[in-house]
């Protein structure tokens, strides 16, 4: 090192942060984005079970938001997945239930059909910031253990503060042949998967308030079709204080008709680079 | 139901979602607002562990965003609390980490000495949540058990997917007198806690990035004064991905001086009705 | 060291592991016994919610093994006590819900009035294994969050699984006179817990099978009436198969008449050097 | 019902539990057999690493109890398993880190070549009350998260009271040949591993100690080799109370050369009817 560059030395030793144009940061920003790039998007290892029903449509639309609007019949679609070898995660795992509404964007410029996810319950912190502040997903918290696997029967349930939200069960599995696997793939690839950005104003700082839009893509290896059975709990405050009234709110909408119970597995890329998530309008 | 009742059920059974002014939402928001108000913010019983020390100016300096500065010395403090009877949380519990460093905010409106959060660690996803997207306050996970105290010594530490993060330890503690506590209080009552709200933009859609105000108020109960050691880990990208870097750049600012080392009972309300968190600029 | 001491060492390489007399050893024990010597027995912070109650003399008998006799009336007393600071768990915490049936033990040589535990649950593995295998005291794992307490309401619950055990509150708390404590501490002091050890045999190994004794103290510092309730769930194999045919015998064992519902703070010594767990007959 | 039964429901009423013969209980026994009967022992979906090393005899020789001696050479095999669709846990999961030494069981009447556990380390408390009470296996306990995977390197770690035990590491895998894979499966096939039930006395109550030998199966249905690293911590009584010495002894045992490392697949039936866990002599 020369005499000059000593010289320059002292403002270095100042230096504060600031951040840099084009790198996405996360919360505690000061330290630098998430380092990611050592790990992609790649699901490796996914196991899910999926159960959609008809509800009632007038309890179904108290939550949904225009533009987006209740496709031809009102469906939800109830499926945990245990995610494995998660490359962003360094290859650990977690857990996850979604409540997705079959749905029509029917927005200003964007016109879309696709699934709306009403909540997701997920067991590990890391994903639900994730989702919440790059996604627009309404992620929460919930303890949710593996799924359990007996006498052909599987079943998972999740609970936070130690009551119960909700039951799964899916029995009378019978596998689906590959060229059905390849019709789940088809319809899934290209899919429209479509939140929505919420965060609270703090004093008279800026709130975001706007639809999301989520790639999906195709990705099923096996599928197994099975016979399906959703119990919601209705809860207290004292129970679970934040999210009881989202408990309550399933529970109330009726389950009218099953219309699919599915065991898949599959490996996906959730951030495929040449389709980030976007702003619908 | 008669015939009118019937005419009016029709727009009814399409109501949808839509927030309403004035109410504080978080996603998902269509169920509505979490129900705090059956809880207050009053946190009613807090033990807490606090190691204050001094560590290199220049490289605390790469960690604080103007204009924030760092205040006359590069004053760390560490502290772990275990809240109980947390209202707003129906009276369960949680524990944190918080590192603050002491800063002067020289804004061109705002002028204020007082603390800077650069990371929380809490071992609860619902006040995470609530801290990073209503105050700005840089909160992540950690597993965080109960402080635990042998022979005098109290000890806690934090740790994620299995590895761990930091290691507080104080011993030797002198209970002090109530003119002391009194002073705690003085200087806490109308003290400053100062964040920095980021929420990264979706696609083309908004960011939040601006520093914001969390008054903070004077609650202490009974104070010890002891000697204080705290261990920072240095960790790698497969150990603990999403915050490795955090733990390392902490890690990597020298322990010069420990200042203070301290355990505290209190009690607190963190959202006095009168003054809530808001922008500074 | 002389070389006779030089001679003799070689052997020593080989050293092999041998228990040594008069000392206690749990599994694994070749690696000595656990140093339980640099902490005592004392729980120096103990939270309990007591609950009793009469049930169905008939129902409850199933239950109680010869030379146990049900007492005056069928009185069953389900605690949850948090402990803190437990010194020979180096000062951590565990939470534990226990069943007691108050009992006459009528032996051949003992004549004894107290409580019988039925069960416990602990949400920590090391004191339920010392509490079988030194106490005979019939210990089984439970997730047990903290109490909360909200509006004057205590509650907590314990699961397994993710699958509710049972729920217990207390409410409109009154705090009792320091003589009516006095009371209570007169009662516990000197009072026997007398449990069953079972250790089933391996092959045609031996069989353990005899009911113990385990002497209790009076350490209530303060304690609270109030109003309590308690419900026990019902589940089925799938949900908790370890437990289910435990949980559903104590639903099943009907709740007639609260007779207390009580608060305590305490410390205590589970075992003072001078009494010792034994063997009644 | 009839008179006849009307006088038989009398006595009835009072009838008090005893164990019955040929059946096999566990504390709390008055509630009656665990109900096994309705899962058997099989273990549908298990994932191992494996990492055998030679360490130093005389060493080792220490934790080794007569009659078993050391193998040819003095051979550890630290083993993690992700036990999955367990029935006789109604298809729920757990993870395992087992340490065994390969002995030859030198006894008066057996002599068997097998492997023997020091320790055992699982992260479900059911088992390990069944492991020791009915085996004589040293299980205890220890959060042992699910392996993560990324760039072909699988790792594992455990702790307990947040302080870590081991880390694991095996990459670069190699999948075997089916030949090879068979000759796993022969040499696992009709193996013993052989424990020692340790229960200690209560007052002047009977203690348990004789070894125990629990044969096993091959099921190893695919197998891949690969370079493995483990590395054990030195803790503080502070930091693991319960177990500090025995991760210490570990620790102290040196990894002279590793001998294998690899990672299977398998499922088993740890209870073959024909052939239960005995004791040996």
């Amino acid at each position: 090192m020369n005499e000059d560059e000593d010289v320059n030395a002292a403002p270095t030793a100042t230096k504060t942060f600031a951040p840099e144009d084009g790198r996405r940061y996360m919360n505690p920003f000061q330290f630098g984005p998430r380092p990611i790039g050592r790990g992609s998007a790649r699901y490796n290892d996914v196991v899910s079970m999926s159960i959609s029903y008809i509800t009632d449509k007038a309890s179904l639309a108290k939550y949904i938001h225009k533009p987006f609007e209740i496709a031809d019949e009102p469906l939800l679609t109830v499926s945990y997945s245990m995610n494995r070898e998660v490359e962003w995660l360094a290859g650990h795992s977690y857990n996850l239930i979604a409540v997705n509404a079959s749905v029509f964007f029917n927005g200003e410029v964007d016109k879309l059909h696709g699934g709306h996810p009403l909540v997701l319950w997920e067991n590990l912190t890391d994903p639900i910031l994730t989702g919440r502040e790059n996604e627009g997903i309404p992620k929460i918290y919930a303890d949710i253990p593996d799924h359990s696997i007996i006498n052909g029967e599987w079943r998972v349930s999740a609970s936070h503060f130690g009551h119960k939200i909700v039951d799964m069960k899916i029995s009378d599995l019978e596998q689906l042949e590959e060229q059905e696997v390849e019709q789940l793939r088809k319809r899934s690839e290209g899919g429209h998967w479509m939140g929505w950005k919420y965060i609270p104003p703090t004093g008279d700082g800026p709130e975001v308030n706007h639809p999301t839009l989520f790639p999906t893509s195709g990705n099923q290896k096996a599928a197994w079709r099975g016979k399906g059975k959703i119990i919601w709990q209705h809860l207290t405050w004292e129970q679970n204080p934040t999210q009881f009234h989202i408990v309550n709110a399933l529970h109330d909408l009726p389950v009218l008709e099953i219309r699919s119970a599915m065991v898949t597995e599959s490996s996906s890329n959730l951030r495929p680079a040449n389709n980030p998530p976007r702003v619908i309008r």
